[in-house]
């Protein structure tokens, strides 16, 4: 059985952890990613800081293992969710878009383990300096806001630099991307996109549908002329998007404006219209399926690839 | 000692192709890692067709080891060159910008076996079908034209879609990037930025020194407005190239006009001006070495670390 410090370190069986995915990771996907032997994560963008407190409490109610909630230092509610999820005893926390420097004092003090998103070397190296106890090292083939390099020259790059572990994120959805993210040197691999096909994802069926339906360029990056890139399927909504950024007679804030709640809009309503983040390996995702049964195997079938890899030297 | 079916399809010992680099892949390179045991190649984007006949001849007498010749569909020249490597003999082919449909009857008549690049899964499919022997899936790690899809995500999709070998590009130079390669199915890596790097490569120091100096982040695509992604180092050249194509008084003439022949510059004359193409591994790229050190850490590397894998198991 794979086994790796992180496994200690987050108290998790199997060293996968499920995306804290924006409006989609509820207590249901996370308590069901937690009972398989993995992390599972709450997303701190839903409806409001309470509701997040909720789905904490909820998810406690279905699972008695580990879990986290990963903060988006971005919201505009993120210094309220800081705050809350230490007054709800929250153990791990993992961070996205931005720097987590102005809580950890607070976080380490309520004994939290915090693992920051970075998309580069540098800022892994600033995260370790900051304390994290591990750094998800994201390539930009993942689904949502990306950085600007991808897992194969990410992975490794970031494992020569830091002392802490690494998690590998972006383009892992089975076996295969497991057994390479060890073979970079992570600890453990975080997944997203395939868990939107898990039974337990609370998703709108359309947007699993999206998903089941995506081949291997169904995915487009928007918003980097508004500094924000972000993957997503192809969609009226994204390819909409893209035009407007083209179009030099369309100014910033109406494409803001036009993709305001569209995230929102797919996960809840099912909306064609909305916005259908979703990773590079969306095209390897051919079923739903339990949560569990994604997990192992995921790390089934990398125990079974590492295994056999000396086979390979014929 | 890692072999594959691609080997002995090849004739060649180790599976490391070394990429077609536009005026950088040269005779020197070429029967450098020829020399070593992996397959090299020489690009037809030279000062001409008759310049690229003299590169294979040189070529010929610098290695008995078997080496081949990437063709540039797109080129002006491309239908002459097509004609040229029959008439010189040539055994191996790869492809790049565009389909070879037009001349694979040729080239079959002629024992010439075709690998054209790739960069989906259904351009992988029609080359299957019009006969290629092989694909290369490049990543858009890669230096020089991109596609869509990057090598965690294209490979095992590919892989899974075709049946003939397939050979691993974009973002691989060293034994861990080929490893993974490996254990996504392939039967072989390509690889181009580091080989820049090489003794024999006879680029400019200028160049040589900003693939040395490179970070992880030191990339970035450009050209995505005219339709033709190119990945390069970040420089006056390529930033000014991105803010015009952002600049919508700009025509793409102007764009185009201010392009061309800037790879020529870079690779030759080392103008800082010029167009230095690389790949995401850029940043992993710590040193000038003979080509034969190039290919025998990449398999060597891969080889330690495939026998070794069973260990990550702990």
């Amino acid at each position: 059985m794979i086994k790796s410090k992180i496994c200690d370190m987050l108290g998790i069986r199997l060293p996968v952890i499920q995306g804290g995915m924006a409006w989609i990771a509820d207590a249901s996907l996370a308590a069901a990613v937690s009972n398989a032997g993995g992390l599972g994560l709450i997303s701190s963008i839903n409806a409001g800081t309470e509701a997040v407190r909720e789905e904490i409490r909820k998810c406690r109610k279905m699972t008695d293992k580990p879990f986290g909630v990963n903060i988006m230092l971005q919201a505009p509610n993120a210094a309220e969710i800081a705050e809350m999820v230490v007054e709800e005893g929250v153990k791990i926390l993992t961070t996205g878009a931005g720097s987590p420097a102005q809580y950890m004092e607070m976080w380490k003090a309520a004994g939290i383990v915090v693992m920051p998103v970075v998309a580069s070397v540098a800022l892994a190296l600033k995260m370790q300096a900051l304390g994290a106890a591990a750094v998800i090292a994201e390539g930009a083939e993942s689904g949502g806001h990306v950085g600007e390099i991808h897992t194969m020259a990410l992975i490794p790059q970031v494992v020569d630099a830091v002392d802490i572990p690494v998690v590998a994120a972006g383009g892992i959805c089975d076996g295969r991307g497991a057994a390479a993210a060890f073979i970079f040197g992570a600890q453990a691999v975080q997944v997203g996109t395939r868990f939107i096909a898990a039974e337990e994802c609370t998703v709108s069926q359309y947007y699993k549908d999206q998903i089941l339906k995506a081949t291997d360029i169904s995915t487009i990056v928007t918003g980097k002329t508004l500094g924000h890139p972000v993957r997503s399927l192809k969609t009226v909504f994204s390819k909409t998007f893209a035009k407007m950024e083209a179009d030099p007679s369309v100014k910033p804030e109406e494409i803001l404006a036009y993709g305001t709640g569209a995230l929102r809009k797919a996960v809840k309503e099912g909306d064609a219209n909305g916005s259908f983040m979703a990773g590079e390996c969306a095209g390897m995702v051919k079923k739903i399926e339990p949560a569990k049964a994604i997990v192992d195997d995921i790390i089934g079938g990398a125990e079974k690839i590492l295994a056999q890899a000396p086979g390979l030297l014929a």
